[in-house]
């Protein structure tokens, strides 16, 4: 093993969103306790003007499936936004942690000076690879997986910090 | 620019930290106009058994401490843990940044392999400095730094992902 950019995005994805659905696992545990409904969970927010749990779920995947896409060069797959059960995040998770594990290492290692075009709302934006991932992806990576984790913990579900950790 | 363990640790600590103490401006700024005393954010926590706000930071900062001392080869420095002030948080984050731009690259770099040896609860762990900073270091550091941020949103603090990128 060696400092590339596969060792620095791949297995920390992989790491992060099996250890996602740990969480989930426990938060269906949770809800059948309590016989209440686990989409319930899907809504939460912990502000008002906060994007709820399917939100941070669907972006932390899509972050983590942009930058391995365009690590490597490939279209970034479009995937619909629908999910509207506890079962279906988890589905979109292992999507998520199939797709990364898919795209060969060759291909993404070598991308630290590959020109990486952003569509921002504020327009266009261009970085090189290894900005891209350490300046933007890594950071939204963890910080939607941690608000998701943090949703959960603060909901009741008996998720602690190993849990987050993988 | 070229990927290394300095550019995937340094860079990313002075960044994450600056913009913790703009959280903490805006946090001190909100309890202004409130006229409540700022160092009641100290004790939030977002589930009654998890750890309040102080030791989020106290641990955020001691990962990313901890990771510099470690892989340039020097003992960790030790800070004690007697923050009681949103003033007194703010200087540890500074003393923070400080201390990891203090440390020399050139100490850092080429310590992908170098063995670190962790005191934890349950025993020493032995890794590379490489699995270390990618398995250990960084998760922690965003974990602790993102329930922080996710502490003040849930106050009312008017912070927004562009203070959580820096």
């Amino acid at each position: 093993m060696s400092l590339s950019m596969f060792e620095i995005t791949v297995p920390g994805f992989v790491r992060s969103f099996q250890a996602m659905n740990t969480w989930f696992d426990k938060a269906q545990a949770h809800a059948d306790d309590r016989n209440f409904d686990s989409s319930n969970y899907l809504g939460l927010r912990l502000a008002p003007d906060m994007l709820p749990l399917t939100k941070q779920v669907q972006i932390a995947t899509d972050m983590a499936k942009g930058c391995v896409a365009r690590l490597a060069g490939h279209d970034v797959p479009k995937w619909d936004d629908s999910e509207a059960t506890l079962a279906q995040l988890r589905a979109r998770v292992i999507k998520l942690v199939d797709y990364v594990q898919s795209v060969p290492a060759e291909l993404i290692d070598g991308s630290e000076a590959r020109e990486i075009v952003l569509p921002m709302r504020s327009g266009e934006q261009r970085m090189s690879g290894q900005a891209y991932v350490l300046g933007f992806v890594l950071p939204n990576v963890y910080f939607h997986a941690t608000t998701t984790y943090a949703l959960l913990r603060h909901a009741g579900v008996e998720v602690g910090k190993r849990d987050f950790l993988g």
